[in-house]
């Protein structure tokens, strides 16, 4: 498969490299953007372990920043319901590794509260220096 | 505070009982509904730990039925992004304790494919079965 392009909820890079070694820099690059990982599911082994069914190498890394999390949850206190901001590390058929983040304004385009607006496009643009900081396979 | 009532992209309940407890029976509500528990983020002691800032007691579980999951993983590849569906277990003023389940139905709206509203609806039925099982205050 490719990375599906331009999903109505997500920013996507196809990434060059090995798969934990992509998921090594997608962690390192969120650091620097100031997002530690607080959930890491591997979906595989999880697929393996509870169903006995073969997936594709597949992991969902949980991001939370903690002043922007604050900031939105002092805001919203259900948000979070949809917290962390998670970002998906996978392995496609030809051999490169895709990097998919959920794009926090199409998230929270859900909630009705456009004092969100302003947290919702910061995420974003971190997010999307994180996808920018892996180099494009 | 109370718990908002029918916010758009939650289910919610007001809960009898001490904040561990009522984490140990959602918990259990959970796996009798086929959820596991796949993370669990300590809220509250994340924003001591991170900012020095003080927050109520406020926990978010991320909860996965994994033949519901794979079911809509193969689906839409790309879920992940959104997954695991997000259980909340918070304080409140009144000294009674918040659960909120993400509404599947409504997070699931952002992705454009009608072929996952079967699975939606029926997460959404065994979470409101989970919230259902614990002792309304």
């Amino acid at each position: 498969m490719t990375v599906p392009a331009n999903s109505a909820y997500t920013i996507d890079r196809s990434v060059e490299g090995s798969f934990e070694g992509v998921v090594d820099q997608t962690t390192d690059a969120l650091a620097e953007e100031g997002f530690g990982v607080l959930c890491d599911i591997d979906v595989q082994h999880k697929f393996e372990e509870k169903l006995d069914e073969e997936f594709p190498r597949y992991r969902i890394l949980g991001a939370c920043n903690p002043p922007l999390a604050h900031q939105a949850l002092d805001e919203e206190f259900l948000l979070g319901t949809l917290l962390p901001c998670n970002v998906i590390v996978y392995e496609m058929g030809d051999g490169s590794v895709g990097v998919s983040a959920v794009d926090p304004e199409t998230m929270l385009s859900v909630v009705d509260d456009s004092d969100l607006d302003v947290i919702a496009t910061e995420v974003k643009t971190r997010l999307q220096n994180v996808l920018n900081a892996l180099p494009a396979a």
